[in-house]
């Protein structure tokens, strides 16, 4: 099943011609969730041809413009365009007064429901549920109120192998154990095992955004274990200061955080606009956790 | 002396992968003014080489988002990169509480004075003024409260020829008449005709951005005689229902307005995303005005 993460912007505050402000679009199952929203966003969503209309949820991290801007816009497009399934959003509580106030401005009525949900930098919270996915919440550390998102992929139920339904000629109600992962005992006294009868799932996967933040040892339990995080890294260490002084980290900050926090892969975005080659910033980070990666705009990373 | 016009977003409420939103930038005589500004204006601005710090002054048009939303991200960067000379910004009134909203939530206390001009619709107004050009607003007649705006360069004064001064021998005095066009009487009964000894400068040019606007009679007088009219032509005339519904214009009714105000050139825009094809537009209004042209994303028309 498909869980992948594309990259719209992985720029930080002010745009260049090489970076777009953050957004980013994760694919599960074939369900789309935009994460944060910046200026352009709606226009990089074309070009990299996604249907706009397939995001159901748009979870924003926090009201600094590069992170928000390009909401207003999307949302303004999904109604021209005829959407009638409801949109829900995500995000700090001021955020729903910026947008009731552009709709008023500009005297537009929905034609769908938009369905804001508040969400809180105070505690980690389950904000999203459906049959595949949990998103949970995860507070930041910034300058002004923050969260990540983190999107687990649930369990899956166990597949019954077609020759064990043969084999042992299983009826409908020893298959439902089974796939509960039980072991079917008959009245008879023989026993099947799931671990015979079943073909186990992949393992959960997860996938953490992190931007953006200080370093924080609470980011490290939040995304404990996670499969894919992504972490922001503003600075190289030679502006570790400025970087906490910002509310920011380093490449090497978030090297530390994947590396603590037994993540697998770390994608390292949010890049400084001082910078001119992202490379110092793999460089950087994989002397502390080798297994990093770049973002760029267009980049589509699975979720393993 | 400079005084032309540079398309940055040409598209209608709807941005495609071919049009950005409305914005184009204004420069006179070495002044930048920018006159609306859809989202992703900053990185247009930033394709084309303009330096954004030069932009002193920008006009708002209305409060529909595609006129708007890049507004506040423009701004934001102004800030982040350090901008210290004031920036001028007029809108409507609405405008400044979307603004100080924004940066309110975010925590942003700009490091340069914003000077807010409110501008409204119910009469034609002198903005702004400077040496060599004045600014009018032109009350449009759309869904919501808009404004068009007449860019006017001044009447420059008369050069000296220098060959008159020799021949005349010309006074300071005499000069300073006849650059002011007046005949000099001098006392033995001779008269200098200015005709003779100056050289005249070029006409005054003008500039006038109509969008987004239904057709209007009151616009025909607001731009008479303009040398380059920006009228918005949404749609071709095969929706002109839709045109007088949506408080837009047909390219034919585009043309319409530059015929009955004796304008020089016709630049059509804000080009309805439901249309593949520029090309009619610039037909359909060249039958009615045949010195049209099409606007398109980077495309600079001198004034002349």
């Amino acid at each position: 099943m498909t869980f992948e993460v594309t990259i719209l912007g992985c720029g930080a505050a002010t745009p260049t011609s090489r970076h777009h402000p953050s957004a980013q679009l994760v694919n599960m199952h074939e369900k789309l969730f935009l994460v944060d929203c910046g200026e352009g966003t709606q226009m990089q969503l074309r070009k990299y041809k996604f249907r706009i209309q397939r995001i159901g949820h748009i979870f924003i991290s926090h009201l600094h413009g590069d992170h928000y801007l390009g909401l207003m816009g999307l949302i303004s497009s999904l109604h021209l365009l005829g959407r009638k399934t409801p949109l829900h959003v995500y995000g700090p509580a001021a955020l729903k007064e910026l947008l009731d106030l552009s709709w008023k401005v500009s005297d537009t009525w929905l034609l769908f429901p938009l369905e804001f949900h508040m969400v809180t930098d105070e505690l980690e919270q389950l904000i999203y549920e459906d049959r595949t996915v949990e998103v949970h919440s995860i507070p930041l550390k910034h300058r002004i109120s923050c969260c990540g998102y983190k999107f687990v992929e649930k369990q899956r139920p166990l597949k019954i192998r077609k020759e064990a339904v043969e084999e042992y000629r299983l009826k409908p109600s020893e298959i439902l154990e089974l796939k509960k992962g039980r072991i079917v005992v008959r009245p008879e006294g023989a026993t099947i095992d799931p671990a015979v009868a079943c073909v186990w799932p992949e393992p959960p996967r997860s996938y953490a955004y992190c931007s953006d933040t200080a370093y924080n040892d609470q980011t490290v339990k939040s995304v404990q274990g996670t499969s894919l995080l992504y972490h922001e890294s503003t600075f190289l260490e030679s502006e570790a200061k400025r970087a906490a002084d910002t509310f920011h980290s380093t490449a090497s900050q978030a090297a530390e955080v994947a590396l603590r926090a037994g993540c697998k892969q770390l994608l390292l975005g949010h890049f400084s606009s001082r910078y001119q080659d992202d490379q110092a910033f793999l460089t950087e980070a994989e002397q502390v956790f080798p297994n990093s990666i770049l973002s760029y705009e267009g980049l589509t990373v699975p979720v393993l």
